[in-house]
């Protein structure tokens, strides 16, 4: 059986930018390893969930790994918390995490803890909390990046369906977990439970009393929000019988790798932000496929640029995806390996946000059928072979270019 | 947020004519205007619900408008009674009506009353119907164009599983509304009963002494058919978080549009046939922009062409459409506004009725990708880089384009 590689350079896709002459950032950028990629493989256009649909990073890569975001997504705390290193198991309830600052009157006056960082003592704190039990229920926590993290319940009859327990503002204090149905209730209260208690446990920490010493917003109190029960997933390996790993840089994306099941390759250098190690990442990539059949590789700083409305910023991040994609050609050009590259979604420099816009797509590998598309773009790839597909549609495609889907029927 | 138009140019689109060297009316026709629409946009093929699927005018703009036919679309009833001028609520059943003529036996002579027309007193008859009670049972009846009208039944424990109480062809009697289900016994009693009455009411009015005198058919009873009841639908201001109008003519395309809440702009001039006013249809799209965020728009007179088989005529109402969309083009120019043009459905000269061919579709506005489609039409439009969309895309695409999109997922 041949192996794959699906490449996700995040957010990559656009729109026309009047400073580009109305090309688009990755129409402008120097892109020779993509565009040779697209010349001798089988392009065309991809909607990440369905054409005009503005997907998120985590529900497009549901789809395209072959999830059905429409019955797996369950809101975006259970990513979440996977994503921050938190082992999240079916049934479980997750919630997003902020580091926050109350006054004396329990006003919330700083949502971020003055931007608390990692290297300012998260993992600590984070860690007070970590396996307590509030009602038999048991409490995950975890810090992810800056003054982010994550919680999961774990216990007998809980539900997602709670208000959050964030003012989502300064100025107001912290409401109450409110449940919105009567099974929801007992969640709601152990939530309000574990709050008191962060507010107990950090108020005189160490790390609190520097942070204030230093004329810095502690983080005196945790904020909980997104609250999601996680849904029950048939794995990776069993759904497909393949054994995947995933080279991927941020929390959102690393959880629902593991959720999914698929292995965590680490690339100490990669920073998830416009200066990270693309090299290490491409060599990551191909000597991941030693030990697993098909790999997930997601570079972020594409989206950074988009999100910034930068379009200098998100060209290079572009030429440095297309760097990324050329030592993978490399590394697995002669072998019996299939590529795709894609996008998960638009980050259009003129939108500064995801938009719903078809993206390109290129596959490669022996078992294309090359269509004369001659380079990688939004509008190049228009009329190439593989015309207009969904995200669901890619692992099927890339199964069958590897030899390993089952045949449906006789 | 910008604002957007869908103008839907009815049956425009067709199949190649021999006496037009193997051209479509479209694609023969002069069309300046979409052609630079098309050259400025994006374009592709559209299936109004999926391919090959021959679409009514009623479930081509449920779909258009978002809503999935297959799940809203309960028989022709509701969507005429409500463009009949009936304010169909849900689980009200509603009926198409004919005004007939019966000889004295009773047998139907005339399915459409010597084709009666609304000036010679239809609304008269239809009212001596409307607001009737029977069996405890509200009935509401308006005229619409020439022999055509519509009925509501509003009450408890109604259904429209009745069969037509219409013999369908002249030279036999009207049949009972046959129920299908137990449950709907009632219905058909009603129907029935509704029918005897038109009789009794009729029979010697005025307006029938006048026809027999002047030796036209009377329009001495009614026919029903098409039961269906009325689906529960989230309103389109609800769905989409926007303000939307219609600017249409033709009762079907008006009963769908209020149906899902649109607000409907009348347009005095605007005749529904090949003399309707494209200028003042034009002007009221562009004027209905300043209260909302889309403006649908309908012009009818190029599907008549295609039904009446006659290509000279077809092209005409394209032109006329052409002109349309110029002036709206010129009203919108600069403005943060998107538009698609499209038709609804096929309705080729040379099979005289709607086919479930793709048509083409052009969206343009300054957040779309130009992919070097040249003209708007059939075979111009392919490959564009919308490639080949569905329906149910539109809304999708066009809420997209204007900003106004939920994200799905983070």
């Amino acid at each position: 059986m041949a192996k794959g590689i699906i490449f996700v350079a995040d957010g990559m896709a656009g729109r026309p930018i009047p400073e580009l002459d109305g090309k688009t950032t990755l129409e402008s950028a120097d892109t020779p390893h993509m565009d040779r990629i697209a010349l001798e493989g089988e392009c065309g256009l991809l909607d990440p969930i369905s054409p005009g649909v503005r997907a998120g990073s985590d529900t497009s890569h549901l789809a395209l790994l072959g999830y059905n975001p429409y019955e797996y997504y369950t809101g975006r705390g259970p990513f979440e918390a996977m994503g921050a290193g938190l082992a999240v198991k079916p049934g479980d309830i997750a919630l997003r995490m902020n580091f926050a600052t109350i006054d004396d009157k329990g006003i919330v006056i700083d949502r971020r803890a003055g931007r608390i960082q990692e290297n300012e003592g998260t993992h600590q704190l984070a860690e007070l909390l970590n396996h307590l039990e509030i009602d038999r229920v048991q409490i995950l926590c975890n810090a992810s990046t800056a003054h982010r993290g994550a919680v999961v319940l774990r216990g007998e009859d809980l539900s997602g369906e709670i208000e959050d327990a964030d003012p989502h503002r300064e100025g107001k204090p912290i409401p109450k977990a409110k449940p919105l149905t009567k099974e929801a209730k007992r969640t709601g209260a152990v939530v309000d439970k574990l709050i008191a208690k962060s507010v107990e446990l950090f108020r005189d920490h160490e790390i609190n009393k520097k942070r204030i010493k230093e004329g810095k917003s502690p983080a005196n109190c945790v904020l909980l929000r997104g609250a999601g029960v996680a849904p029950r997933v048939q794995l990776f390996s069993e759904r497909y019988k393949i054994k995947g790993a995933a080279v991927v840089e941020v929390g959102l994306i690393r959880g629902i790798a593991r959720f999914l099941g698929l292995d965590l390759i680490d690339v100490p250098t990669a920073t998830g932000g416009a200066d990270t190690d693309e090299v290490g990442l491409a060599r990551a990539v191909v000597g991941a496929l030693g030990d697993y059949d098909l790999v997930l590789t997601n570079i972020k700083a594409p989206d950074l640029g988009g999100h910034d409305g930068d379009y200098k910023a998100k060209i290079s991040a572009i030429e440095k995806a297309d760097r990324m994609s050329g030592i993978i050609y490399e590394g697995i050009k002669g072998s019996d390996t299939h590529l795709a590259i894609l996008a998960d979604h638009a980050t259009p420099v003129v939108c500064r946000d995801h938009t719903g816009d078809a993206v390109p797509i290129a596959t490669w590998g022996k078992m294309t059928r090359p269509d004369g598309v001659k380079s990688y773009g939004e509008r190049p790839c228009i009329g190439g072979g593989l015309e207009r597909i969904q995200g669901i549609d890619l692992m099927p495609i890339m199964l069958n270019l590897m030899g390993a889907a089952e045949k449906f029927g006789a």
